[in-house]
């Protein structure tokens, strides 16, 4: 942007989260319009850099016409390059203001055709079908930082604690639990599937590793239309050999303790953006209540529930039983017959699956699903066959129980469920970039 | 494992790669056989954990002879828990023995049906039909923790940078680039095809992020058979607002030097066990050698290619120019006629597009593709009409011109060929936990 005639020096090249180290100094700053506010002879445009929203201000009286005509015709997301005086100021959402001293535009939006998205209601379809715009908003914003430091802070915790990354793959040759919904795609002259978890995969890894996780797009075909479902979401799911069921309760403890209060430490601003209530954050403390599915169907009955034992908790259920504790609590032990046929059976009551489910609290729902796997060959070619799965897709999968089979378990974890609960959003589709639902493909 | 009635406390659980906190100590292992010598009266089983490889030793006369026998049956990948008492031994891989007190079997491989994998060579096929189980050996679980290494380094050197994950979609309506080469999936009742590339995405979430990236899995439909193809394969894409084309260079090759450095240091013992020369990744210093296409095919000619200016490089010159440098070589200002449409065109010589290829040295030909992209609507709309491509269906990521356009870019990585030149292996197929390719989609 420097020509060989330029006399004086120009100013940094600043950006607004870390405007503080300016102050008092002239910067540069480059971004979008994101609000222009008129008061008399006074100009307040705000600028959003990406890392975040400064107000500049803009004497008539003492600044140029030229530049005082050309902020006043700034229209929504204008982008620009703004130099300026950083000066303290407390009342500014940031600490501080822009005393304007120049202005270029870069790409103006035609007064003619404006920026879609004003500050006034839209409809949800009319947000969704500009999502590649609706990003901008300080609030879906917000929302993808909290996410960013989501998985940051789930693939460091798991880095730290020994566990190795294997990408599981996303086309698959068969079903890990029945192929109803499962997308086909065509793969050359064959069928294949689109992933639906890669924990048989990391079972696989886990016996090589010891420790692993994968962490990737996950896909279901659910017709589902609820607020919690999407078609394609991420999922991080660590595998431990030699670990029974208590191993997979506490890492799972740990690791979402440990996301919590990373968030509430790196995105305080964030989370004001959002309005979010902290206190409930603030209560998620090690130990987490743990209950078994008995317990469970107990309480449930005595707050009004009609669930009977053997049946699988319905979001209702989850949601009701949720609210009785102040951080996620994990229900172990459901009955085998409503859970998946690689699942332990008690040792003491094999009609029960050695299995967890956590809940979030203020009817978030479950956030994470896990289990200790059947390790014995005998038992899990039983299963297989119980449930009506072909064995010869299995071969392989069973080869982990011919070849040092030991105890193992591990759990998968819905990335976009976690973010939408600790930014306290109601609907998922807000957590992820580009949503993917039943009707939804676009952009 | 402890019993009420245990009357001594049992050794320390340790993991092999630590065993060094240990010395002089009994300590307890959970691991599998990895391979049983016997010398005269002296076992030497060899244990892995997933984190590494030690020896252990039991001498006939001293042992208890059961221990004795059992230690002696032990069979390949056996999963066992032992107890041993930890001795420096500088002639040791990891600079520890193990002399064995107890050896617990949690499951035998019978000898009558034992592990598939032995120590003789076996053919690719064989072993890519047991890649569950051959990624237990040495060289597989080394380069499984090379690529982990790589997906973290490139991960903390953005997120330091500044850039904000937003991952793109993987099912999308339209394609990138043609769709000759994309996976089709059945969508409900419409048709989505898998993604080839983030990038369009991660153009919109730079506008609203400044910085971002996506980093995920990625498909190619081609019918390619080469060692450089896979049809799954995982591509991180850093994009940039306010970005041209030596911006983009800059942050490629210091990403990649940083990787390199990243990889050299935490994984020795990996690249040893890999028997990769270290000299060539040493001399990846900043500054990379930047040579434009007019230059590459200069040399290219005078080295003997018949290339002819205006083709794209094929993977020969790729790999014939890179020989030429000692570090990886960047190669900009390509023909337009050869590059996607999206790329900005040079001021001076708009025949050529403001672009950038890196070369990776030693054969292993480009890792690295990247542009300044077109931020001008006119443009890019005839670009769109030149290509044939169906402007409807770029509608949206033409608002991205028509709303706060500002010029940017950014490239894409692929993960799997940085891992296979760190790794100095010949074939892309081992840099995956589960690959995929045109004749391959199992396990």
């Amino acid at each position: 942007m420097k020509t060989e005639n330029q006399v004086q020096n120009p100013p940094p090249l600043a950006t607004i989260a870390r405007l503080g180290e300016h102050a008092g100094e002239e910067v540069c700053l480059r971004g979008w319009v994101y609000n222009l506010r008129e008061s008399g002879k006074l100009l307040f445009p705000q600028f959003r850099d990406g890392a975040g929203i400064v107000q500049g201000v803009l004497f008539q009286k003492t600044a140029p016409p030229e530049l005082f005509a050309r902020v006043k015709s700034l229209t929504q997301e204008t982008s620009v390059e703004v130099t300026g005086k950083v000066r303290a100021d407390a009342r500014a959402p940031g600490g501080y203001e822009l005393e304007i001293t120049g202005l270029e535009i870069v790409q103006l939006v035609p007064p003619e055709s404006p920026y879609p998205i004003t500050p006034k209601e839209h409809g949800v379809d009319f947000l969704m079908d500009h999502r590649h715009l609706w990003l901008r908003s300080q609030r879906q914003t917000a929302i993808l930082r909290v996410r960013h430091e989501v998985i940051r802070a789930v693939r460091e915790f798991l880095d730290h604690d020994g566990f190795i990354l294997a990408d599981a793959p996303i086309l698959t040759p068969a079903a890990c639990e029945g192929t109803s919904t499962l997308f086909e795609v065509d793969y050359f002259d064959d069928k294949a599937y689109l992933t639906q978890s890669g924990q048989l995969y990391a079972e696989a890894a886990a016996m090589a590793l010891g420790k692993t996780y994968c962490f990737g797009p996950t896909f279901r075909a659910e017709k589902s239309k609820t607020r919690r479902h999407l078609t394609e979401f991420w999922m991080v799911e660590p595998e431990m050999a030699f670990a029974q069921l208590d191993d997979v309760m506490a890492l799972a403890e740990r690791l979402v303790a440990g996301v919590v209060a990373r968030v509430l430490q790196s995105c305080p601003r964030e989370l004001a953006v959002l309005e979010r209530n902290l206190a409930p954050l603030e209560a998620v403390q090690l130990p987490f209540p743990r209950i078994s599915y008995d317990e469970a169907v107990e309480r449930l009955r005595a707050a009004g529930s009609p669930i009977e034992w053997g049946g699988d908790l319905g979001g209702t259920d989850e949601t009701l039983l949720a609210r009785e504790f102040d951080r996620p609590v994990m229900v172990h032990r459901y009955p085998a017959q409503v859970k998946a046929f690689y699942m332990q059976p008690d040792p003491v009551r094999p009609e029960v699956a050695m299995c967890v489910d956590m809940l979030a609290p203020e009817g978030y729902g479950e956030i994470i699903g896990g289990s200790q796997r059947i390790h014995d060959l005998d038992l899990l070619r039983r299963r297989i066959e119980s449930h009506h799965l072909p064995e010869a897709a299995f071969q392989w999968y069973l080869d982990l129980r011919r070849f040092g089979s030991v105890p193992h378990g591990g759990f998968g974890m819905g990335i976009e469920r976690v973010v939408a609960w600790l930014c306290g959003i109601e609907h998922i589709r807000e957590t992820i970039p580009f949503p993917r639902t039943i009707y939804r493909i676009f952009p």
